[in-house]
C-alpha cells in the first residue's frame, strides 16, 4: 500500500496548497467600489449558472446511479464509484472557478500596485484549479481503491468524471460563445462601442462565459483526461509484462501498477514545486516565469520517472514510453503555436486573404485548420509507435501518463490566461486608469501565448487517453483477433458509426451556439432600443436577462449531445448484429475523426482569432478597414469551432471509450 | 467465354449508340453566328486545357509504366494494363466532353425551335458521356481479360483509370472554381454585371470550367468507380462461396465472376434502353421524362438481376446484395436532396441565418453539412450489413455493383445538367430572345434537381467501391487476423495516417482554388481597369488570358495532391515499421474520414448555393439585400467544398485502395 499512501499524501498536499492559495486570494481586499460591483455581477452570474447546471446534473446522476446499480455485473459498487467521480469533478470545477472569479477582480485591484503583484494573484487563481484537478483526481483514485479494492470499479469513477466533464464542456462552451457573439455582433459591430464596455447588456454574460467555459470547462476536461489516463494505465499494467515483476511493495498486484501510481505522485510533486517557483520568483518577465515553472516541473518529473522506472520494473523501457508522451506533448503545443500565432506565416496568410473579403478569409482559415492536423498526427503516430516498441500497450498508456503527469502546472498556466483576460475586462468596465490597463493587457497577451500549449496539450492527451481506454476496452471485452479484425463487417460498420457521431456532435454544438447567440443578439438589440439612455450611460443595462439567456440555452442544449455520447455506445454494444466488435470499431472511428476535428477546429478558430488581432495591430488596413470586417467574420465563425465544438470532441472520444469499458458486462450477458 | 463475349458485344453497342448520338448532335447546324462564335471560344478553351493536361499526364504515365514494369512481381503486363486503363479513361473524358461542348451551343440553337428539341440535344450531349463511360469501361475489362487471362492484371487497368480520374477531378475542380469565383467576385459583385455577361473577361473560362469540371471530371470519377467496382467484384468473387458453384459456362473460374460480368452486361443494356426511352418519349415534362428513364432502367436491371442471380448461382442471396446497393443509392440521393434543396428546411434555415450576416450563414451551412452525413452513413452501414449477411464480402461488393450497374443512365442524366447550364450561358451571351432564355432556364433548373441524385450516387458508390477494394487488398495481402486486428498499433497508426491524408488533401485543394481564384480576380480587375471600353461593350475582353490562368493553375496544382495520393500508400506499405497492416489501417482511416468529408462538403456547398438562389427568388429580402450578400459569401465558400475538395475525396479513397492492391508484391518482397 506504500505507493497508494504516497499518492494519497501528495494529493492531499496539493489540495492544501490549493486551499492556501485560494485563501490568500480571498484575503486581498477589493477597495475599488466600481470593480467590486462589477465583479459581484460576474460572480453572481457564474454561480447562478453552476447552480442551474447542478440541478440538471443531479437528475442525470441519479438516473445513471440507478441504471448502474441494477445492471447485473455492474452493481452498487460501480454506482458509488461513479458518484464519487462525478462529485469530485464537480468540486474541482466549482472551487476552481470560484477562486478564479475571486482572482479576476483582485488581479485588477493588484494591478494598481504593479505588474508583480497582479501577476501573482492571476497565477494563483489559475493554480487553484490546476492543483485541485490533480489533487482531487488522484485522491479519488486512492479512495475508490481503498474502499473497493477492485480495479474494475475504478472505471465507474472515471465514468463519473467523464460524464460531468462532457456536460461542463459543452454547456460552458455554448454559454461563453453565445454571450461572446451576442456582445460582439450587437455591441461592437452594430452599436460601435468597444469590447468590455459596461453599456453593453451582454458584457457581464460574456465575462461569466470566460469563467464557465475557459476555466470550469477546461478544468473538467483535463480532470477527465487525468483520471481516465490513470485508470486505463492501471488496467493495462495488470496485463502487461510488468504485471508480476514487482520490486516494490505495492497496493496493486504488479510492479507496473506501482509504477503508474508513483509516476502520478511524482507528477503532482513536480507540479506543486512548479507552482511554488512561479509564485515565488520575481516576475520581471512574465512569459519567462511561466515557461520556467513549466520546464522545471517537467525536468523534475523526468528525473523522477527515470528513477521510478528502474526501481519499479528494473527496466528503462517504461521511462522511454513516458518520455515519448512528454516530447509529443511539447511538440504538439509548438505546432499549435505555429498555426495559430501571428508570429508565423499561416495567420499572416489569413490576414492577407481578408483583402479579398470574408469568403477568402473563411476558406484560408478553414484550409489552415485542415492542414494543421498533419504534424500533430504524425507526432502522435511516431510517439505511439515508439512507446509501443519500448514496452507494448503499457508503453502507449505510459506516454499518455507522461503527457498528463505534470498537468497540475499546465492547467495552472492555462487557467491563468482567462483570469488575466477577465481582470482586463473588469479594469476596463470599472474605468481604471491607463497604467492599470497596460498591466492587465500585458498579462492578457502572455496568457494568449501560453494558451496554445494548453490547447495542444489537451488534444494530444485526449487522443492518447482515448487510445489507452480503447485498448483497455479491447482487452477487457476479451474478443478474438478474428472478431476484431479490421476487415470484419461489424468493425467497419462501427468505424462508420463512430465517425458520423463526431460529425453529428459537432453539428449539434455549433447549431446550439448559433441558436443561443441569436437569442442573445435579439435581447441586446431589444435593450438598446427599449432604453435610449443606455448608450448615453444614463441608464443601466439589464445584465441579468442576458446572463439568464446564456444560462438557459447552455443548460438546454448540453443535454442532447451529452445523452447521445452515453447512449449510442451502449446501443451499439447491445444490438446483436453490432455488439462489442462494432463498439470497438466505433471507438476507433470516433478517435480518428474526433482528434482530426478537434485539432482542425481549434486551430482554424485560433488562427482566425489571431488574424483579426494581427489586423487590429495595424496590418492589412488595420482596425475598421474592409479586411478587418472580413477578419471579424472569420473570428465569429471560429468562436464555436475553437471553444465549443472542438474541445467537446476531446471529451466525446474519452467519454464513449469509458462508457464502452464500464458497460462491458451488459454487452456480454 | 460466353459471359465475356456478351459484355464485349453490349459494351460495343453502348459505344456505337454513343457515337450515333454524338454524330446526330454534330449534324445540327448552328445558324446563329453570335452563338457559334461564343461556342468557338468555349470549345477552344476546353481543348486547350485538355491538351495541356494530357502533356503532363503523359510524363506521369511513362513514369508509372516504367516503375510498374521494373518492379518484380508486377512487370510489363501490369504496365500495359495500366496504360490501357489510363487511355480508355482519357478517351471517355475527351469524347464525352467534346460532345458535351458541341451539344451546349446546339441546345441553345434548338431552343429557338422549342423545349422538346432543345431537351433532346442537351440530353444526348450528356448521354454520350454516360454511354462512353460504361461502354469503354466494360470493353477495357474484356480486352485486358482476353489479352492477359490473369485476374490480377485487371488491378493495373483499374489503377490506370483511377490515376487519370484523380488528376482530371482535381484539375477540373480547381479550373472551374477559380474561373467561377473570379467571374463572380469581380464581374457580379464589383462591376455589377449579370451572370454570363460577355463583357466579363472570365466568362468564357467559367463556361469552359463547367465542361472540364462538371462533365469531364465527373465522368472520370464514375469511370473509375465503375471499373474499380467491377475489378474488385471479380477478385472477391474468386474467393467467395460462389467461386466453384458455376452453372453457366464462364470465362472466369467461378459462377460468382460470371454473375458479375453478366450483371455488368445487364446494367449496360438497361442503361441503353433508358437512354433511348428518354430520347424518344415526347418531352412535355422534362423532369418526369428523366426520372422515368432512370427508373425504367433500374427496373429492367432489377428483373435481370433476379434471373441472373438464380441462374448463375442457384441462389437469390446475391440478388439481395445487389438490391441493397440499388436501394441505398436511391436513398442517399434522396437525403442529398433533403439537405440541399430549397424545398426543405435545411436550406431555408441557412437563408434565414443570413439575416444576421455572413458569419451565421457560414456556421449554419457548415453545421448542415456535418449533420447531413448521418442518414447517408446509416444507410451505408445498414446496406453493408444486410449485403454481408446475404452472402458475405461478395454481397458487399455486389451492393456496390448494384449501385453502379446502371451508371450509364445516371451519368447521362447528371451530365445533362451542365450541358443545359452552358446552353443557357451561351444563349445569354449571344443575346438570344426571351423565349429561348425561358427554355434554357427551365432545362437548367431541372438539371439542378437531378444533380442531387448524381452527387449522392457518386459518393455512395465511391464508399462501397473503396470498401470493396479494401476488402480485395486485405484478402490479397494475406495477413493473419492478428496482424490486422483493430487494436494493433500498426493498424492504429495507419488509421491516423489515412485520416490525416484526407484532411491534408482537402486543405491542398481548397488552397489551390483560393490561389488560382486570386490570380483570376487580379486579371479580371486589371482588364476592367486597362480597357474602359469593356463595360460599355465597345471593347472586347481578352478571354484567352483568363482561360490561360485557369488552365495553368489547374495543371500546376493538380500535381501535388495526385502524387501524394499515389506515393503515400506505397511509402506506408514499404516502411518496415508500418508495412501492409498499417496500409490496411490507412485505407480504413481514409475511407471513413474521406466519405464523411465528401458528404459534408458536397452538401454544405450545395445548401449554401441553393440558399443563395432561394433568397434571389425573393425570400429573406431578395436580391441585393444584406442577407443576399451574406448568402453570396456562403456560396463562394461552398464552391471549392462542393466542386473541388468534396468530389476529390471520392477519388482519393478509391485511388489509394487500388494503389495498395497493385503494389502488394512490392510490400511482400
Amino acid at each position: 500500500m506504500t505507493d497508494l499512501f504516497l499518492v494519497l499524501i501528495i494529493s492531499v498536499i496539493a489540495i492544501i496548497v490549493a486551499i492556501i492559495l485560494a485563501v490568500t486570494i480571498k484575503r486581498i481586499k477589493v477597495t475599488n467600489a466600481k470593480m467590486s460591483e462589477i465583479a459581484g455581477y460576474i460572480a453572481k452570474g457564474a454561480m447562478a449558472y453552476l447552480k442551474r447546471q447542478y440541478k440538471v446534473l443531479i437528475i442525470f446522476l441519479i438516473a445513471v446511479v440507478l441504471v448502474l446499480g441494477f445492471i447485473p455485473g455492474l452493481g452498487w459498487n460501480m454506482s458509488l464509484a461513479f458518484i464519487i467521480g462525478a462529485i469530485l469533478s464537480i468540486l474541482a470545477g466549482f472551487f476552481g472557478m470560484r477562486s478564479a472569479v475571486s482572482a479576476n477582480v483582485r488581479t485588477a485591484e493588484a494591478a494598481t500596485k504593479g505588474l508583480g503583484p497582479a501577476f501573482k494573484v492571476a497565477f494563483s487563481g489559475g493554480a487553484v484549479m490546476g492543483l485541485l484537478v490533480v489533487g482531487l483526481g488522484a485522491l479519488g483514485i486512492c479512495i475508490v481503491s481503498f474502499i473497493f479494492n477492485d480495479i474494475n470499479v475504478l472505471t465507474g469513477f472515471s465514468f463519473g468524471a467523464s460524464s460531468i466533464a462532457l456536460f461542463c464542456r459543452v454547456g460552458g462552451g455554448i454559454y461563453t460563445k453565445a454571450a461572446d457573439v451576442g456582445a460582439d455582433l450587437v455591441g461592437k459591430v452594430e452599436a460601435g462601442i468597444p469590447e468590455d464596455d459596461p453599456r453593453n447588456p451582454a458584457v457581464i454574460a460574456d465575462n461569466v462565459g470566460d469563467n464557465v467555459g475557459d476555466i470550469a470547462g477546461m478544468g473538467a476536461d483535463l480532470f477527465e483526461s487525468y483520471v481516465g489516463c490513470i485508470v486505463s494505465a492501471l488496467l493495462i499494467a495488470a496485463t502487461s509484462m510488468y504485471a508480476t515483476n514487482s520490486t516494490l511493495v505495492g497496493g496493486f498486484a504488479s510492479g507496473g501498477a506501482s509504477l503508474v501510481m508513483l509516476l502520478v505522485a511524482a507528477g503532482i510533486a513536480a507540479s506543486i514545486i512548479g507552482v511554488i517557483i512561479v509564485r515565488c520568483i520575481r516576475a520581471k518577465r512574465v512569459q519567462m516565469t511561466l515557461t520556467m515553472g513549466t520546464y522545471i516541473a517537467a525536468a523534475i518529473f523526468i528525473v523522477l520517472a527515470v528513477v521510478l522506472s528502474l526501481t519499479c520494473t528494473g527496466d528503462i523501457m517504461p521511462f522511454l514510453g513516458v518520455l515519448c508522451g512528454i516530447i509529443a506533448g511539447l511538440l504538439i503545443g509548438k505546432f499549435t503555436e505555429i498555426y495559430t500565432s501571428a508570429d508565423y506565416n499561416a495567420v499572416k496568410k489569413i490576414a492577407k486573404a481578408s483583402q479579398t473579403g470574408p469568403a477568402t478569409t473563411i476558406l484560408s482559415g478553414y484550409a489552415t485548420g485542415l492542414q494543421s492536423t498533419l504534424l500533430p498526427i504524425i507526432t502522435l503516430v511516431v510517439a505511439i509507435l515508439l512507446a509501443f516498441f519500448a514496452c507494448g500497450e503499457f508503453g502507449v498508456v505510459l506516454a499518455a501518463l507522461g503527457m498528463l503527469a505534470t498537468v497540475g502546472i499546465v492547467i495552472s498556466v492555462d487557467a491563468y490566461g482567462p483570469v488575466a483576460d477577465n481582470a482586463g475586462g473588469i479594469a476596463e468596465m470599472s474605468g481604471a486608469g491607463e497604467e492599470v490597463r497596460k498591466i492587465t493587457d500585458h498579462l492578457d497577451s502572455v496568457g494568449n501565448t501560453t494558451a496554445a500549449l494548453g490547447k495542444g496539450f489537451s488534444i494530444g492527451s485526449a487522443a492518447l487517453t482515448a487510445l489507452a481506454l480503447f485498448t483497455a476496452y479491447s482487452q477487457a471485452v476479451n474478443l478474438s483477433s478474428d472478431d476484431l479484425v479490421l476487415t470484419s463487417v461489424k468493425v467497419i460498420a462501427g468505424i462508420f458509426i463512430g465517425g458520423v457521431i463526431t460529425f453529428l456532435f459537432a453539428s449539434l454544438t455549433i447549431n446550439s451556439v448559433s441558436k443561443a447567440a441569436n437569442k442573445m443578439i435579439e435581447e441586446v438589440r431589444r435593450q438598446f432600443k427599449a432604453s435610449p439612455g443606455l448608450m448615453a450611460g444614463t441608464e443601466k443595462p439589464d445584465y441579468e436577462r442576458c446572463v439568464d439567456i446564456s444560462t438557459r440555452a447552455a443548460i438546454k442544449e448540453m443535454i442532447l449531445p451529452g445523452v447521445l455520447a452515453i447512449v449510442v455506445p451502449i446501443i451499439v454494444g447491445v444490438i446483436p448484429v453490432l455488439g462489442p466488435p462494432a463498439l470497438a470499431g466505433l471507438l476507433a472511428g470516433a478517435l480518428i475523426v474526433g482528434v482530426l476535428q478537434a485539432i482542425s477546429m481549434a486551430n482554424s478558430g485560433g488562427a482566425w482569432d489571431n488574424a483579426k488581432k494581427y489586423i487590429e495591430e495595424g496590418h492589412e488596413g488595420g482596425k475598421g478597414s474592409e479586411p478587418h470586417k472580413a477578419a471579424v467574420i472569420g473570428d465569429t465563425v471560429g468562436d464555436p469551432f475553437k471553444d465549443t465544438a472542438g474541445p467537446s470532441m476531446n471529451i466525446l472520444i474519452k467519454l464513449m471509450s469509458i462508457v464502452a469499458l464500464v458497460f462491458i458486462p451488459l454487452f456480454l450477458h
